[in-house]
């Protein structure tokens, strides 16, 4: 994007808000068809490398191997870094040799390493070949850290200061030096054994007098991040702290280097986006993903699903004689099993969800728990008063609605509980509540759901 | 927290990370038990006043209301803005008046708006009433913004300077105020009629001769938000574009506020929550709300599901002979619908999350939909081969295995389809896809599942 551009400004054409424009969309690929170099540079040029990503994600794979070729010198590494995986896979090899070379040139140490760290060994030794020493070296670091953790988000070029500096040192320091990083927003404090001691933003030391020292400027809120730490847990202390940059140091308390929160702030929708789609059974998926990967990722989830069915379809098979007498018991056992599933939705995701958030802790959760069960027999009895009437009129048998009602809230009160224990249980035991805990939950009710309305109904009505 | 201070000094003792420790709490209650101020001013000193609003949501409301009392005239405003509404409306009549007016007078007017835009009249107008005018003016103009917009989230607090300025008279005119902003990251470049046009980070401005021109510094991205713009629009574009700071324009293009990135990470995080509850049916919703209040949040829901889940009885209804007859159908039939409410969910949520992402947009629709199409005939004749020989060794009836399989395909290809055409048009007609597809989606895998293998049954088994 051209610095002074903005939204309302023509050549831009979003219509929904940021969302790429189909007609701009058109133009460009209509560009390509027609080979026209000059009209494509002019039509990309005011997007900004992740609008470019977005756009070579959403069209399809021969346009976009023919746009590349046709784009040419023009494509910039940035782009390469904002590309979904796949995606990103299937470009690097289309790349010119030499255009990759540049575009990776042109990176931040840890954009290099954002964009290397998923790739499969030959391409990456390809990028790390083309990088200068000091930067393939610096690269090579990040990768030394554990994958998703701060050592990998964190960018080496920080800016410190001793301790005992005053504002006009600081500013001079400043002045002087001829590489400071692209975008910082504090100066660390330093001791003389490189332990961070306090943060001073830019702000404070542009409003202050030259002789002020550094320590009476510093933020009231400073936080460190160790370099091991899970970058899911910094994403989190930025977000509770509102941190805007946070210093990170090695084993020893030394500083190594400095996260910022842009780059929290993509953890953070990178770890919702996870738990959306693990709640949903989809694991890691993007839309540009094959047929072939997606079904794929698919399988395993719907597998368990179909084993826990399957058990659930055992449970009725005991009750095959009581159904063969009373077939109305069939049309309304779903119902049951229905609304304890979605009951227990309810409950489990927002346990993962405060669990997420570390709202659900030791000393709430049998608050949380008592709470769910409670909800579950309070809905239980009001859906089983508007179901016990149905079932006794639509086949004239109260003590049919008064079995189902019953079941019902049974149901609902297991949904509460199993929804809230399950997820609690698995975080305990190190696993993603988010991952797991649908498939324990809605098994749960499925087979109590059946268990306790056919069980009852064969007691009570035969 | 005191500067200095960081997760590993001692007093902090937080166990899993950010967590609140379960022994601290335990102290902090037992002080408040024993009513020893002093023991719980020095407990909660170190605290940050995020942790300190987790920590009561986190008790109940009666230890909340003596620690509040105990704790008196240490409560700190930023710890309101930090709560839960419902905690917040809880908590605000508990403080002492005076309390209150000193809390709030210390906070920025931004953070005043997002304290008293969620509440009722009578405390919304006992919060303004202790500003000082200025303030209060200034809070009423946010709060004249639609609720949810970018004049609602955005400080009225500005730098900015003429277009034609150097770094030097830049740098003198900062010395020179006396009010800069508590946070600020960038100079905004702005043209005689308070049109911004450029963004200088500080950085950039230290490490720049005196006499170079501010136009020649200023950042290559650069968005303008417009005052009404919805806040999750905001937040998407500090993530698409690694926004640190943008100015807000009103209706006429001229500066009226800025927004910086730690905010639209905090609407980031609740577009998220928001999306993932709503997925579930739970609505708003958190985990210090009442029995009462979820119970009633989470009806809703469950009374749909109800409604779906009695039509797909209906449609079992129709074929009751045919069940009287064969009884394995009733214990076959809840497998098929149970798949493809699963497969349905998975396709539904990739289509949600890709939505919210604007990844998914007229350019692909057909590309996904025919993929989804795709998968759901891949993975449902993977399953049905499964289900195709478990029907026959357990019903020895190679018919009733090929009923079975020939239905979960055709159900999986459904689900695949109503799973994306669902959200996609929803959001098509400005209805949330997050809040009203799994109902759509599931009611048509439930009654096409029945539907098919019931009817396919009759038509081949009988």
């Amino acid at each position: 994007m051209t610095p002074g551009s903005d939204q309302s400004s023509g050549d831009l054409t979003r219509d929904d808000g940021y969302e790429l424009d189909r007609s701009a969309v058109a133009a460009i690929l209509y560009a390509v068809d027609t080979e026209d170099k000059e009209q494509l540079t002019r039509l990309m040029e005011p997007l900004h490398a992740a609008d470019i990503a977005d756009l070579l994600e959403q069209i399809n794979s021969n346009d976009r191997e023919r746009l590349i070729h046709l784009y040419g010198r023009e494509f910039d590494g940035e782009i390469l870094t904002e590309l979904e995986e796949s995606v990103r896979e299937d470009v690097i090899p289309i790349l010119n040799p030499q255009v990759l070379a540049e575009a990776v040139r042109d990176l931040e140490t840890d954009d290099v390493v954002d964009l290397v760290e998923d790739l499969e060994e030959p391409q990456q030794e390809a990028i790390l070949d083309v990088l200068e020493d000091a930067d393939r070296v610096a690269v090579e670091q990040s990768l030394s850290y554990p994958e998703n953790s701060a050592g990998r988000l964190m960018q080496r070029e920080v800016v410190m200061a001793p301790e005992h500096w005053n504002v006009g040192q600081t500013i001079d320091f400043l002045r002087e030096s001829d590489d400071l990083p692209e975008q910082f927003y504090h100066v660390i404090l330093v001791d003389p054994r490189m332990k961070p001691i306090g943060n001073v933003t830019l702000g404070k030391l542009m409003g202050a007098r030259r002789e002020v020292l550094l320590v009476d400027l510093q933020e009231e809120v400073f936080e460190v991040i160790p370099a091991d730490q899970d970058e899911e847990e910094v994403a989190y202390a930025f977000n509770q702290y509102h941190l805007i940059s946070a210093p990170v140091v090695d084993g020893d308390d030394r500083l190594v280097g400095v996260i910022t929160i842009d780059d929290a702030m993509v953890v953070l929708d990178e770890e919702h986006e996870e738990d959306i789609l693990r709640l949903a059974g989809v694991g890691e998926s993007a839309l540009s993903d094959s047929v072939a990967d997606t079904s794929k990722k698919r399988l395993p989830w719907l597998g368990v699903n179909l084993f826990t069915a399957i058990c659930a379809s055992l449970v009725i098979s005991q009750f095959e004689a009581t159904i063969a007498e009373l077939v109305s018991l069939a049309i309304l056992m779903p119902i049951v099993a229905s609304m304890g599933g979605n009951a227990g939705t309810q409950s489990l995701t927002v346990a993962v969800r405060a669990l997420a958030t570390k709202d659900l802790t030791g000393a709430n959760v049998w608050r949380v728990i008592r709470r769910e069960l409670l909800v579950g027999m309070l809905n239980g009895l009001c859906f089983a008063a508007v179901l016990g009437v149905v079932g006794m009129l639509w086949f004239s048998s109260p003590m049919l609605g008064a079995v189902i009602g019953t079941a019902l809230v049974f149901n609902m009160i297991i949904a509460g509980f199993a929804g809230t224990v399950v997820p609690v249980t698995l975080d305990k035991m190190g696993i993603d509540p988010a991952l797991a805990s649908g498939t324990f939950v809605t098994t749960t009710t499925d087979v109590m759901g059946f268990f306790i309305f056919l069980g009852l109904a064969s007691k009570v009505l035969l």
